[in-house]
């Protein structure tokens, strides 16, 4: 059997995959390369999956996507052909809550400030220092990602709300709200955390109102998907002070381009999606697609991470 | 009974105490003002305590610092007047931990290099992103504080490693060292944070060979006191990157001078020992107060937070 593997992979790992499926040959290649069209699998970030390499792979079975999007893709397209689809979901859940909560704790903490001065050579011990122990934190999308922020939340005695559609209970979430409790919920939460995917329901949800009805002390962070607010909204929160600093690790159109006055606001944290990267990333998403290939050579039907393509996750 | 108060306290906490204790008249003056002759009691952060305070203050029985050092006092001076002296330990334990934690992971997350780039406009995906999760940390001196650290930190995944003198288990400590182990245990862990006190034993303690027994990937926090290494000492392992970076909370001399090179150099965080503050700050020590001053009222023997002032802590 022929697996393209289009993710850039260290020697002792190819050594690895080689002598633990000894029956299977591994390509490394791009997905241009003719492997494409011989190769039943293919192992991919996800960036090069085009209509065109849609179209060319005609023996694909298995599309193994090492992240965890798949929003990008041409979903009708690939749904028809009707391969298996799995992804590196869960990989992400750690360095994702560590960036989280480093961000939430570095503003509540003064550190653009504290950096500021610094390079200023200024000695001010002025700069507030907030307490997240007794905060409150409102967590949109409390799945593997959200529940792993809940939990450490909850070690610095935060106070955790989960929202989702169901209501229906979350792992690591102190109470959980429905879309109906939404605009009670803000006034009363010193952080929103967004870590939704991107689907109809959630796409351009987040609106002025929601701002504004927010503390001027909170700050939201959208780590989710970048079309879960405009950014004109967040711009005229940002401009209005509605809220007391916003941090996008996630864009519209990325990468952000250079004249966006999101790089300007002082109130306003540029992250370069780069939240979910980890000097562990590899080897992890190595690890669920070794797992899933013994199933696969093995002809079973359950699979980690399994992806409905067109429900996008 | 007089009570000398030279912190600034809010109309609503005065309030609050004059109707607690309708026996005592509270007077919010300096130290330097004639009630300091007259009160038995004085509550100060401590700065104001000097050896002329000290003579005038003939009727005094109690001294209560609201913070937790006791180290620039006249301290022999102070324990031949036999005062009773209270501090604010334990208040400090929440906002120290998670200002640790926030440097640990903000470093981690490359902020300084993240906000450098939006700074200029530079969307830069390429800024390593280390996980702590599966790290080993060293923390000198697990009492109150280094035991709050060591409970987030667990909550990171990072195995906790204690450092006193009697190697005696504390507090979300996974193991425990002794002074005899230090050297060995030195280059396997990827931070070391020292909360020590100020006292013979620790007074430039840390020098350039632990720095060099270090790994060149891990970082040193100094949040304990400015004696426990010297400033030249830092200066010289940031030169040589023998560690990826310091953070400093304390300094041997306050406020830092501004031709310190410490300030410039890119491989340290100048933080100006500000990480015990808290918007939480004066609420809880004045909690700690109103129970001792309960006690003392009612001429009880054992109080909260009484220090041993010769020993220091």
């Amino acid at each position: 059997m022929d697996i393209l593997v289009t993710v850039p992979l260290k020697e002792h790992i190819r050594e690895d995959l080689a002598q633990t499926f000894p029956t299977v040959t591994f390509h490394y290649e791009e997905a241009e390369h003719e492997w494409l069209e011989k190769s039943e699998v293919l192992v991919t970030y996800g960036n090069d999956v085009t209509e065109s390499v849609v179209d060319r792979a005609k023996n694909l079975k298995w599309l193994m996507v090492a992240s965890a999007g798949v929003d990008n893709f041409p979903l009708e397209k690939i749904a028809e052909r009707k391969w298996l689809v799995t992804n590196a979901k869960g990989i992400h859940k750690i360095p994702m809550a560590e960036s989280m909560l480093a961000h939430i704790l570095a503003l509540s903490k003064g550190f653009p400030q504290i950096y500021d001065n610094e390079r200023q050579k200024v000695w001010d011990r002025r700069v507030p220092q907030i307490e997240i122990s007794g905060q409150k934190a409102l967590i949109l999308g409390p799945g593997t990602i959200g529940s792993e922020v809940g939990r450490l939340l909850q070690a610095f005695g935060v106070h955790t709300i989960g929202y989702n559609r169901s209501g229906k209970p979350s792992l690591n979430m102190d109470e959980m709200i429905q879309p109906d409790q939404l605009m009670d919920t803000l006034p009363k939460v010193d952080s929103v955390i967004s870590i939704l995917p991107s689907t109809p329901e959630t796409r351009y949800l987040w609106q002025l109102e929601h701002f504004e009805a927010m503390k001027e002390s909170a700050i939201f962070l959208n780590f989710g998907r970048g079309d879960f607010v405009k950014e004109e909204v967040v711009l005229e929160a940002l401009h209005k002070k509605l809220v007391r600093h916003v941090v996008l690790d996630v864009f519209e159109k990325e990468p952000l381009r250079e004249d966006s006055e999101l790089w300007t606001m002082t109130n306003c944290t540029v992250s370069p999606h780069i939240s979910s990267l980890s000097n562990q990333y590899i080897p992890r998403s190595i690890d669920i697609f070794k797992e899933n290939l013994k199933r696969y050579l093995d002809e079973e039907k359950e699979y980690v991470n399994e992806v409905d393509i067109l429900r996008g996750y």
